[in-house]
């Protein structure tokens, strides 16, 4: 059932959702369509999802934010008649290899936590209208939107029922949402999450599983009431008049390489490594912001962002084999100084306050990434602001030091600026760099002393913000070494060891999602109880229940 | 390979570790006999340990806190001439099925964290002297201490090879201790986690992987001053003269039941239940405090902590099958009231504080117990005080209603007191009524204004201290459905549904490493790169190298 995955699409050729735009309000209506799975071997009943029915949220709610910046409010519901949304198609988990399901999760994951970001960063509020069964993942879209009706019509229901049906974990942020979000006590969690049938409309607003139920007749008015009360006026003052994201400019010139506007992939399968190269801008920023709205989706920041997305998630569903990403850049720092300036000079901008949003969740996506992440300091090198992140993203960092010959003796340097320092947080809510110093004060104010300057190897390494530092004579070979010895080590150690020191320190709702549920439903994703011969994912929908081990472990 | 684990033990029968007593200096020398491995199969070469080795541990530290109180610091160190310790044994590892690896591992992560207790709690320092090969969980250990002292001799080393070398993780704490504890950066964790030789003084000292390196000659000097310098002076008002632990009170009658004297465990095989009673003292608590300290080891709110804590265990290791625990109590709720009075009253005696503290950690390993937690509230109850504890960290609790005919026509009732309101906190350093009303200040409120007072089924229900209320008609019907109902899911996803539900809200260092690091390590620990037949585990010492799956997940 291998096929690539490709993440691009546009509502144009939506075959699961439609996005209505009236005003300051949209509808996101699912209606799954069951013929069009994204594999073989299963329909897609009930509006249950799969991986491509969430490639088409998630861009909806990308497209939201850019292409639609007026819109204040969003209500997500049914196309279906019979039912909210089932979840997760049951056949496509059962005949899902590990990786994918994996994958798949962290994607919906991040789907619904980008979903979150909206409200919270560009008032736009997601209400979500639940009319017929909305069981599991269903119930999890739910509860990453704003607000949530339940139709009070005597049949409309939502439940939870995972553990009961198929021995998996509500693990789409399930169990996290209702605890840490909605403050549901928690045993009262646990009889929701092992009621099979689920809650109708009365008990679900009693247990405060949902905001507001509704009868069907008075469902338009609450609806106008509750969007008066809550969506925020958006900033009036804002040119609020969207840019079109046309789709990304990518050429695949071969399976091992892929060159975008901005950057390029590189595949080395014998190392099991992949470089991404990002060229920085050939000319200064633009400065004023008519100039820049009117570049729309080709304003560099922007295409880099889309493109740099791209490609990460094209590694992490279509080249599972590749347990490096080496992050490189080339080009003149000083153009790229020019475009990480206008974060700050135009921070109220809608526009470009959106693009330093998305650039938040492409690291946060990058953060996730469960490959060994490497970033390369050379000389051509022009690692500054926002593109510093990727050497605290990385699991180490390498820096080329004094001249390089073959560099026309430049040295490499790297350049810190006010972006380093907050404007992206990662899902703990930190900045990388507060994440990397965690304990260490003294050393985040030292690095924040040395804001807009050129920092030289030694310097960087004195200052703790990259690993290693070689000269021209050992850089060639140490590279190789640590690639062909990362490369050597168990794959699956690597993750649950990167898993772990990524996230040092606090954690957050995010956080807990990635690390403690999905963990935690991992390891039930390889346990035969539930994936086994005559685990319940396999035995689902055959009229045969589950067999379980017995054994508590 | 299965035996039954036992968890008694005293310093006259260790086989691998010697405690040493001197004044207020204690040593805890580790000399694993290697061929006194608790399973068959394997030996202990390098003082590597398997659970018989971290029972006489745990005792260890547990007698240290009630037999020699004036302690004020423990050098840890090696009785083995060429390691300090080489971790967790690895045939040991690789021969033990998945469960007895989960338990094992975190019965270690609890002796640990009970470790690094007692020097928070009752000032005992921990010094861990480190002199030959310190690797894995030999560092682990280490790490659980309050200064670490390397020997500088040019051979002495610590390590965690678990990644480069196991294909499994640092998972005894150990990932978590070196960024949220030592604040080692993540970058240089990630270096120092690949390298399968380790480090030796010089470099672990930059990295702060150690505090101190020490010359041979100098070492004792050294290490007076440091216990002069770090060491907290017992309060010196107290009668700081211990009280001997002796063996706890237990008989089994069969297979199915074992009876303590201050409570009695009953198995239902069928239903895979095991019930927990608890029986109230049969008369009110002394009052004086010095006929508390002649009473010993015989005092009830000690003897009821060392029985249940054993019974816990019991069922951890040596019952797996048995998926939910059932705690009621049983007697006088006077009697109980009495002595968790003397929690307040004597706050400032050593005595009561530590039977206090065992109480704190006998609950966080109830919590951290992979069974589905019921407590029953009956008419013949006497949950009251520190005993609602157990109402609190149960998955549910169900509590009769009304009078019950069979019951002489009484109530049931519960009594809170100030013991639920932060003496005994959770892993999460909040109190178990803190965490069940997370975000929900009105109510823990509500509850605190219900101290001291008989609060029936009703009220209880209201104030969101019980999940169910049930009378007499319904209650043995309503009970029996559910435990069956219970024991149908699969008990792997009861695992994760119940270590998600039970911490809401924030983290700390000890539920990420029972959440997050452990839940990662049992999902390695189920992956054919670490435990497949050419797994890294299984193929250690062959002389050949583990294969690993080639993908990323």
């Amino acid at each position: 059932m291998k096929s690539k995955v490709n993440f691009e699409t546009n509502p144009e050729i939506y075959k699961h959702w439609e996005l209505i735009i009236e005003e300051s309000r949209a509808s996101l209506i699912m209606k799954v369509d069951e013929d069009e799975g994204f594999f073989e071997g299963y329909k897609l009943k009930l509006n249950s999802y799969d991986i491509g029915v969430d490639i088409e949220l998630a861009d909806a709610v990308q497209r939201l934010r850019f292409e639609h910046p007026q819109i204040n409010s969003i209500i997500v519901k049914s196309g279906n008649d019979k039912a909210f949304c089932a979840g997760a198609n049951i056949k496509m988990l059962a005949s899902s290899d590990h990786a994918h399901k994996v994958n798949f999760c962290k994607f919906t994951n991040e789907t619904r936590n980008f979903l979150e970001n909206s409200s919270k960063e560009s008032s736009q509020l997601f209400i979500c209208l639940v009319e017929g069964v909305c069981a599991g993942g269903g119930y999890e879209l739910a509860l990453a939107c704003d607000h949530i009706i339940l139709l009070d019509d005597g049949s409309s229901s939502i439940s939870l029922p995972e553990v009961p049906l198929l021995a998996v974990l509500p693990g789409t942020g399930g169990l996290t949402r209702l605890t840490d979000k909605r403050k549901i006590r928690r045993d009262l969690a646990d009889v929701f999450c092992t009621m099979e049938e689920g809650v109708k409309a009365k008990k679900a607003k009693e247990w405060c599983l949902v905001d507001t139920i509704s009868k069907k007749t008075s469902l338009n008015d609450q609806l106008d009431t509750l969007i008066k009360e809550k969506s925020r006026h958006k900033i009036q003052t804002d040119n609020l008049i969207g840019i079109k994201l046309n789709e990304i400019q990518k050429n695949r010139i071969n399976e091992d390489q892929i060159e975008y506007s901005t950057l390029s992939v590189l595949i080395d399968r014998e190392r099991k490594s992949a470089t991404i190269k990002i060229n920085a801008p050939l000319e200064q920023a633009p400065t004023n912001i008519n100039d820049i709205m009117k570049q729309g989706d080709n304003f560099w920041l922007l295409r880099c962002a889309r493109e740099l997305d791209d490609a990460v998630l094209n590694l992490r569903f279509n080249e599972l084999e590749i347990g490096i990403i080496i992050f490189k850049t080339f080009g003149e720092i000083s153009n790229v100084i020019s475009y990480d300036k206008l974060f700050e000079l135009y921070k109220d901008n809608w526009f470009v306050r959106e693009i330093s949003f998305f650039w938040t969740r492409v690291f946060k996506r990058i953060d996730l990434t469960s490959r060994s992440l490497t970033t390369l300091i050379d000389p051509n090198s022009c690692f500054a602001g926002f593109l510093c992140e990727l050497i605290f993203s990385a699991d180490r960092s390498y820096m080329a030091e004094n001249e390089f010959e073959d560099y026309d003796n430049k040295e490499a340097s790297i350049i810190l600026s006010n972006s380093n320092f907050g404007r992206f947080l990662m899902s703990n809510d930190m900045s990388r760099l507060e994440t990397r110093f965690i304990g260490l004060n003294e050393q985040l104010l030292l690095a924040k002393q040395n804001l807009d300057k050129r920092i030289l190897a030694k310097e960087a390494y004195d200052l703790g913000l990259v690993t290693f530092i070689f000269d021209d004579i050992d850089w060639d070979d140490e590279i190789r070494i640590f690639i062909e010895e990362r490369s050597s080590f168990s794959p699956d150690s690597m993750v649950g060891l990167e898993a772990n020191l990524r996230f040092p320190g606090k954690e957050t709702m995010e956080t807990k999602i990635f690390g403690r549920l999905s963990a935690w439903q991992n390891w039930i994703f390889q346990r035969p109880s539930a994936v086994g011969e005559d685990g319940a994912l396999k035995k689902y929908g055959t009229g045969n229940k589950g067999q379980y081990t017995k054994e508590r472990t």
